[in-house]
């Protein structure tokens, strides 16, 4: 673990991931999405992972938590193939299981004790932006955009964002994503109090490296108190808001609303 | 009612209502205020008859509604003759009236279980701006003014504002409007998250009809139940909020403060 | 009491305050912290005095109450020498004494009945910062700048801040502040809503008294009834977050870490 500070090099913290890159130095520890190719579509087995990398952040020595992801791609959300391959026990056992998944996924990340810091390198599509109202920070390029089309796609908001976006943007500004599939450019992002702040591409990396070093020389309890006072008000609420659409998700893929929707998109995507 | 799409006419949906027009399009119920020579201000009868066109919009089946004027102006509020004709058992059964008309009026708009949307086509005032916040989108033209001049009339917040309008802006500029009677242009209702978006008053109806036909032809059970998930974490709370505004009103109306405060608005408005 | 309105003289409402001028004119009651030479810093004695003053402001005929700092400075948070005089009973007691005093000092300002107006003359710090979404306006000059450096003292949030500020600004912007110690310029704090409005130093005074004057004539009963019905929705939450955040604060002055980064705060003063 990364205690000395400057001197510690860059290293990979824990070489049992398949689908991520984990690292520490200067006190902070980055989990990178790392399946570029596939712009960082979020697996089954990513969505593990990631859990994981959690888990183990949360324990490690370091003062601040930051995920990002590789290439040139944020994360484009849930990978949609998770929904073709039907196992044999049939469609409503995978949704309950995928369910189980999620409610798992983003329970790891209202939990998560210390600052978490997004640094969005790039497009983020569907629970890689809806998660983001658990983040603490969020760093941009102006090259990002976020986008949520739940509707077009059958399905219905999750990572706690049918509370925390309104929360965040008033409910005018919110349902334009929520309901409407409204893509937001990075600027946009930023007004409506999403992302804290936007870079332009050819310095991101640099100038938010720099301030994320700063912030991890800062005192470790300090910034864990801190967090937890401000999470504390609401964790039991965001707990409740994540069951709820997990369930109604759980219901949305086992309609035919949803799997319309979803052939849809594959037979737009093999015509091109 | 409209499920055929593009082809079905726009028709009257119901023509037993005095003081509205409602008509179906595209999955698009559209409650058109229809007093333009006053301004549209919300008499007694309108209140009623509003209430019976969103419970019949809840029911019908179109995947979302939408609360327009009819002239120039969106709405100029509570018609205050409402408050001059006074009945043979007094003020204060007419406030107590008056009072659970306004809970019930409110309480529509809570309980809407479909997307909602205003297209204020120019100035709103009062009760046709506070309920604003239970909105899901609102789309203004750059006409449009917001207002409610609340203790300039001896009165107090309702439709919810008093517990939205802070959510959705923050004290520091919801005070503003519900203690100091500030009157916000379009833009500046933009900015602070009132509204979704502002149009040149030139294109406003168009552009904001090719969207909401776009709208229309979303799955409609994910409009609903994302609407569900994202006003269920607060249904209670407002129901609440609308008691406690209402009994503060029924108080305020049969108040000197708000007997003289009214009585100065209609002495001002014979004067000019 | 001011209630002659206009032709009633300033003057000194109560000359008993050593660390405060507090005036009534026009229903106006103005509390000014009057330690300018050293930046308005929060003795002990000044918490009690203006605990005592926004007591009795509460109860005077005032319709609203304005909160100001004299000289260039609005105010520089709490006084550290709080913390140099170490009594014959210890760190522990003079941490909890401490805690005990800034719970009083919160609760004031959750409780104050009447619209609060802070009218921020200049740089504001700490606690004269974080207490600010505890008021109802907050007018600001474009001299001001708005910080809570509270890590970099080895300190956690209070006034409410880490349930406020997040509320108001969302978290991404809101953790700039409370985890990171972000100072934000008057134009900023505008932007994220903790400050109502931003004004040249040239006419601020001028333009904010003469707003004042005009909100002194509105019916003071809509101000105290409207104000309760927009605080009643969360007074209780707040409470639980001030003692939360007390909690913290005494656990906080008695650690290593907080004693180090005040020791490194006096040696960088004293080396300049």
């Amino acid at each position: 673990a990364a205690e000395g500070g400057d001197s510690t090099p860059a290293s990979p913290a824990d070489s049992s991931y398949e689908t991520l890159l984990v690292s520490r130095e200067d006190n902070v520890t980055t989990i990178t999405l790392n399946r570029p190719l596939k712009k960082n579509a979020i697996t089954n087995q990513m969505y593990n992972e990631i859990i994981a990398a959690l888990e183990e952040a949360a324990k490690d020595e370091s003062a601040i938590t930051v995920f990002t992801g590789a290439g040139d791609f944020y994360c484009s959300g849930n990978d949609l193939t998770n929904f073709t391959k039907i196992p044999e026990d049939g469609i409503q056992e995978m949704a309950k299981r995928g369910g189980e998944l999620l409610r798992k996924y983003v329970k790891a990340y209202i939990d998560f004790p210390k600052p978490l810091v997004a640094v969005v390198n790039g497009p983020a599509v569907g629970i890689s932006v809806t998660v983001l109202g658990l983040f603490d920070l969020v760093y941009a390029t102006d090259r990002a955009t976020f986008h949520t089309p739940f509707s077009q796609l059958g399905q219905t908001a999750e990572g706690c964002s049918s509370y925390t976006f309104p929360k965040i943007m008033g409910p005018a500004k919110a349902n334009e994503m929520l309901l409407f599939n409204k893509k937001l450019t990075a600027a946009q992002a930023c007004d409506l109090g999403l992302v804290t702040e936007v870079f332009p591409d050819s310095s991101f990396q640099a100038e938010v490296w720099s301030r994320l070093k700063g912030y991890g020389k800062l005192p470790p309890n300090c910034l864990l108190f801190s967090k937890r006072l401000i999470r504390s008000t609401e964790t039991e609420r965001l707990h409740a808001v994540n069951d709820a659409e997990v369930e109604r998700l759980v219901e949305r893929w086992t309609s035919d609303e949803c799997f319309n929707a979803i052939m849809s998109f594959f037979q737009n995507k093999s015509k091109l």
